[in-house]
């Protein structure tokens, strides 16, 4: 049980808009929000345009304010509406929230960070809470468990990747040398991991016969061993489908948890995925009704 | 029950042509149709390479004109012969026939819109009804259930990958710069997705070494996320035939509808894969065999 | 029954040799044809590079005229030792086994289409012949029928690749346009095509901006639907096994007939994949142990 | 039984030390090994960048020595602490072991084979060792009892494949020529595998309308091809992982036994994978305890 706190009412209210995307202002809020993101990184991109730059510099630079001080009032009121604002502030979501406002406050000290402000774009995860939120992070989470299983496989075969990588480049170095582009080991090894992944800049290419050999060599490995990945992702994807939805069928009398969630988050503890009508946070047992902790 | 209107003989008979492939003339018609699409898509092609078109401007130029205005007259009979126009109009392969003859028309006033008439191709899809239409159009339906329900794991993926190249697109204008072709933030985005899909163009390639750190990272990335999509639509495809195989199964007794439907299109409401001897309209309950409303 | 004729025991003997890989004669024989095939491939491939032709032209060409002559001689025995010639001539094997002459006799009366000589290349696939033929082409027959099956799903999907390609080819010849190197719509589509499958050779790249977004969709897309033959193969590949893996299930009290089957040949009707210690052809009833018909 | 040779008290420590990873001073020697394997490749690498070895060229060279001689203690003391040396000598670590140090010592006689060093890369693979070797492994046998269980038919496709380029490169070197870069057949050749598995470094590219057509339909069908070998794999690993879990789900009451092994090895026969608690060698009956036979 939380202790209770008085909280004044706009806090709550605060914290209602801010936070959940159930209430007509909450969503209100969340779609502003996500256009706000944006315009602020297609801003950075078009000013980072030299031709755009020299023509609109000032306007650019006000928008970006703008919307860096909408950025930075929004962080406050986050940390002020939430009754443990430590838990928002090192949780992922506020460490970008405030990486996402820091770097144009930077630019007045450095010159070039204003770029960083891209980091905005991590803000864009934001858009699953909108858009039928639980059922897409679900679908997210699923294919993060088919992931997870296969973590010790595909690290074996990344591992297997970069030693291959380091050999073949190295022989690549000795094979054609300075002279056509294989400069030095690691530029090789770069140059490895370029024809593996089937990219082939084309940048730098074998000229001698061997070099083309071991190279033809490399790109069927490379062509071949992408099964390996993909193999191992599908088989684990379609197990977990088939354990899901055998639980599912075990589970069917009782209803569909996924469905009846809501956007709510505890004021209290910021729990998220409540259930719909659910009164008290499942969690920490806080009322979510009052919305004030 | 539609209301029955008096509809003279030879509309019938055209429609009867134009919509199906089930008798000699129908079949002749959708033949004959597929070699006038396929010769304007060629005339447009070869058109566009100066050296021919210097030497057979006038023969490319009545040629295309001919096939222009029998496709007219082919669009005008299908509004004529069938029913209701406006849903023949407003539907995908009636605004897929309009937009097949306009641009020609729109060339005379402006210059360089008739190569538009390429989107002529998508016409090809007409192909299925020839060959053998049901099977081939039902194996696709099947395929499209697949990635139906893969839409939302495909977004979540997509969306990833979205933000993944902005922020790695920064990342490699502040490393790389303008004196390595970075030249900006949209050009450097650009060419993260052309490195994370593995297509690898060259025309840009990061010459620092940090730049070719972060870029190998990019390139096993790409190798490795394919894998995902992958995954996703194999275990869908696997779970869909595996459902449909069961359901067919059950269903052995009963003979297959697939099979057993023809090309026959209703002249009322455009409805499409009737049982075969269907006497009636499964959908409006106009009598097929009249093929007039 | 076939009718029985005379056949001269030399003729029964070649057929031994020639036709079957059981025999140590057969097999010896088998294995020189192989290194007869690989090292005439080698020769044309060497002859192509004009340094080394210069050196060695005559050897090069004596060495051609002797392979090629034993290979003329191999098609007459082959063709003299079967009872049905007509049925060989016209047979895959027979035809390449001609194929794989011809060149160098043309090559006296045109230049230049010795180099043809290179459709020895399928010859090799006689490699499943001597290294445990049966299991290796059944593997391969396996996998046919699950190309097989998804031949309609996959033909929808290239058919539909080609209409984007098409429509996309056209659209980026009139964004791009000559100054970029898309010169006309076949080179257009042909560009569209290096991109949407990954290979991205960069001879031809888009400048405009809005060239590069319509490549980046290109791309993302070409990334993408690599899913769908993959999954498409991945599920027909696993229903396939499964169902074969049922089927021996169910046959396990039999003895597994592949292991048990040798790579004799009837001399009268040239089925192979007879049982092992078979006496008569379990296609047309020929002594199979006579191997004269 | 094996016969009771008398074996110093410090060739048994040795052997605790450098062959196992139970004890903190195996494990500590580990991982020293594992960081002076990496500082050695990067070492070799930074080495052959011309600037940097330029200005330390003493030091990277004093390093390496020390590196290699530390390297070349270690290969003695695990010939001297085994029982059976010779089998640790012709075994893959002992030859791995040995190959990392000679290429200096040889650079004393040969000039440019230090960078043959690189080869201590394969070294890394003892990281498995230490980082829960045993799942790693198993992670990895697994992979490879679905990739040995598709040998065969990826084998047929491989053949396939190259039959494919040599017939297909060498079509392009008659179409294109000389004059656009496919000088000879290999060449050919070798631009078609670079095609087929759609690396595409763009260093040759068709020029006529032929070989453009030639080489979309060979892009084409290596997009295509590549569903094969990830089918292949997909399905084999589905069946195996789905064995696997049918046999664990069977052997349920037994505890599992891959969770239960140790890192200890056999003095005597160099078995490993002992179980937790076992007191003699389940392969030769030697004590393990002891640690010396």
């Amino acid at each position: 049980m939380p202790e209770k706190k008085p909280h004044s009412n706009w806090r709550a209210k605060v914290h209602e808009i801010i936070y959940e995307a159930d209430t007509p202002a909450g969503k209100f809020f969340d779609i502003v929000l996500l256009i706000a993101i944006l315009a602020s990184i297609l801003l950075v991109m078009l000013e980072s345009i030299e031709s755009l730059d020299q023509q609109y510099h000032s306007f650019f630079n006000v928008s970006e304010w703008i919307i860096t001080i909408l950025f930075s009032i929004e962080y406050i009121l986050r940390i002020i509406s939430v009754k443990k604002p430590l838990k928002y502030i090192t949780s992922f979501y506020g460490v970008i929230d405030l990486l996402s406002t820091i770097p144009k406050y930077l630019s007045l000290i450095f010159v070039g960070t204003h770029a960083l402000v891209a980091f905005r774009a991590i803000r864009l995860l934001r858009i699953f809470r909108i858009l039928k939120l639980v059922r897409f992070l679900s679908a997210s989470n699923h294919l993060a468990t088919a992931l997870k299983a296969s973590r010790a496989k595909i690290s074996v075969f990344m591992l297997t990747v970069v030693i291959i990588t380091i050999i073949l480049g190295t022989v690549m170095y000795l094979v054609e040398g300075k002279e056509h582009g294989f400069d030095n080991i690691p530029k090789s090894v770069y140059w490895c991991i370029v024809t593996l992944t089937t990219v082939g800049f084309g940048d730098i290419t074998p000229q001698t016969p061997l070099g083309q050999i071991i190279a033809s060599f490399i790109m069927i490995m490379g062509y071949g061993i992408i099964a390996v990945p993909t193999g191992i992702v599908s088989a684990e994807y379609t197990k977990h489908s088939k354990d899901e939805e055998e639980a599912s069928n075990k589970a069917k009398p009782k209803s569909n948890p996924i469905i009846h969630t809501n956007s709510q988050s505890c004021a209290n503890c910021l729990t998220s995925n409540h259930k719909d009508g659910a009164k008290f946070c499942y969690n920490c047992g806080h009322n979510l009704h009052l919305n004030s902790p």
